[in-house]
C-alpha cells in the first residue's frame, strides 16, 4: 500500500521567515508522497488592519464577512501559499498550490447561521475532498500545498480551518493509502503544563483526553485540534502526531511529540 | 492534432463583476482544451494605495519592489485568480489556478538592470513554460487559469506581463497542438482611430503593422500587445485574434476582432 504523509503547519511558523525556511527544508527532504496544509498566521490581521478591515473573533474563530473573505483569499491563497510554493520549488520539491476551488479540490458548505453568523466560513463534507484529483497530482509527482480556503461550488470562496482540512484530507486518502497525519505547531506536543515543555504527554487515548478535558488541563484551541486528531485516528488514518515544527523529522519517525492512540 | 485555445483577458474585464461573469460564461461554453490567462486590473493599485504601497510605473510597466511583489502576489495570485476559478467552478468549468511557481509551470529570470531597475519582474525564457505539466492537466480535463506571476526557481515570485505569458504558452503548446491565441480587451480590435469602433482593422500583417507604427497610428500599450501577437503567429500558433471580451464566441469563430496574419 502506498504511503502518504499529510503535514499541517500553523501560523507561528509561517509568520517567521527563518523558521518557515528551516521547516520547508525538512519537509522537502521527506521521501515519498506528501501533502502540506498551511494555516493563516497573523499576516491577514496585520494587512487587514492596514486596509481598515477589522478582524472579529468569536471563540478563537474569525468572523468572515465579505471584506474579510477577500482579505483571507488574498493572504492565504496568494501571499502565503505562493511564498511557500516558491520556496519549496527552490529546494527541489515540486509543489503545487491549491485552494479548495482549484480543481474542485475541496467543496464545502457555508456554515448555517445558528446563534453565531460566522459569515463566509466553510464546513467540508467528507465527500467534498477530491481524492481523485489529489491522487492524480501525487502520481504526477507533485506535492500539493493546501491553503485554508474551500469553495461552495456556487462561486464563493470560504474560509476553513486548516486543522480540519488536514484531518479531512488524511481520512479521504486513507481509503487507498497508508496515511500518517502530523500537526506541527509551536510546542513540543500536548503538555500537562502548557508553560513547561518538560511535561510532554507522549501518548494520549480517548480516556486520558476526556479526563484532561474534565480537569480543564486541555482547554481552548487545543480542543478542536485534538478533536481533529482523534477523528482521524478513528477513521483509518494509521498514525497521528502533534508536535513542534522544528522536530518534523523526529515526529515522522515517532521519536518526538504526542502520539494520538 | 488536438486543438487548444489560449485566451487572455485584461484588467478592464476583471475589474467589473458583471462583465467578468458574462465573459466567464462564454469561456466556460468553449468546447475542447482551453487555457485562460488573466491580467492584473486596477485592484492591485487600489489595495496598494490603502496599504501605503505606491505603484510606480515607467512606460506603463509597474516597478515591482519587494512590497509591490507581495501586493501583486496577493492580488493577482490570490484574490483575482481564486475569484475567477471559483466562478468557473460554479458554471461547470473545472478550473485550476496556477502561478508560475505552482508545479514550476513558468520559470523566469529577474529582468537585468540596465537603465531602469524594474525590480521583481520576470522575463520568461521559452523553455520556461512547463508544457508537460500543462498537457498533463489538460488531459486530466482541467482548465488552467494562469495568473501573471512567474518564479525564478530561487524562491522568489516575479511579476510578469500577462500578454507575454499568453504568447509564450501558445507557442510552447503549438509544438504538439493546434493552437488559437485570443487577446480579449475593451475594444473591438485594432482600430485606425482608437476613439471610433467603426474603424476596425479586420486583418493585419507585418507590413501594415510597421506602416501604422511609423505613422504613429499604433502607439503605446498596443505595441507590446501586437508584438506578442506577431511573435505567436510567426511561431507555429495557427491563429491569433485581438478583440472585445464581449465578443469571445465570435472571436473564436473568426467573425469579430482583428486577425493577425
Amino acid at each position: 500500500m502506498m504511503q502518504l504523509k499529510v503535514i499541517k503547519i500553523g501560523g507561528n511558523v509561517i509568520d517567521e521567515e527563518k523558521k518557515l525556511h528551516a521547516f520547508l527544508v525538512n519537509f522537502s527532504a521527506i521521501e515519498g508522497f506528501k501533502i502540506l496544509v498551511h494555516g493563516g498566521g497573523k499576516m491577514a490581521t496585520t494587512i487587514g488592519d492596514k486596509l481598515g478591515i477589522t478582524s472579529q473573533y468569536i471563540n478563537g474563530r474569525r468572523i468572515t464577512d465579505a471584506e474579510s473573505l477577500d482579505l483571507v483569499t488574498m493572504v492565504y491563497g496568494g501571499l502565503i501559499n505562493k511564498k511557500v510554493v516558491a520556496i519549496l520549488q527552490s529546494i527541489e520539491c515540486n509543489a503545487i498550490g491549491l485552494t479548495g476551488a482549484d480543481g474542485n479540490s475541496m467543496l464545502a458548505s457555508k456554515r448555517p447561521v445558528k446563534e453565531i453568523d460566522y459569515g463566509y466560513v466553510g464546513d467540508i463534507d467528507q465527500k467534498g475532498i477530491n481524492q481523485t484529483l489529489l491522487k492524480a497530482l501525487l502520481e504526477l509527482k507533485f506535492v500539493p500545498v493546501i491553503a485554508p480556503l474551500t469553495h461552495n461550488g456556487k462561486g464563493d470562496m470560504l474560509n476553513t480551518n486548516a486543522d480540519t482540512i488536514a484531518q479531512k484530507i488524511a481520512k479521504a486518502m486513507a481509503n487507498f493509502m497508508k496515511v500518517q497525519l502530523i500537526y506541527c505547531f509551536e510546542k513540543k506536543g500536548l503538555l500537562l503544563d502548557p508553560n513547561n515543555e518538560d511535561t510532554l504527554i507522549p501518548n494520549i487515548g480517548m480516556d486520558l483526553y476526556n479526563d484532561l478535558k474534565t480537569k480543564q488541563i486541555i482547554t481552548g484551541g487545543m480542543i478542536p485540534k485534538l478533536d481533529n486528531a482523534f477523528e482521524a485516528i478513528e477513521n483509518k488514518v494509521s498514525a497521528v502526531m502533534i508536535g513542534h515544527a522544528d522536530d518534523l523529522p523526529d515526529l515522522i519517525a515517532g521519536k518526538a511529540g504526542t502520539r494520538i492512540q
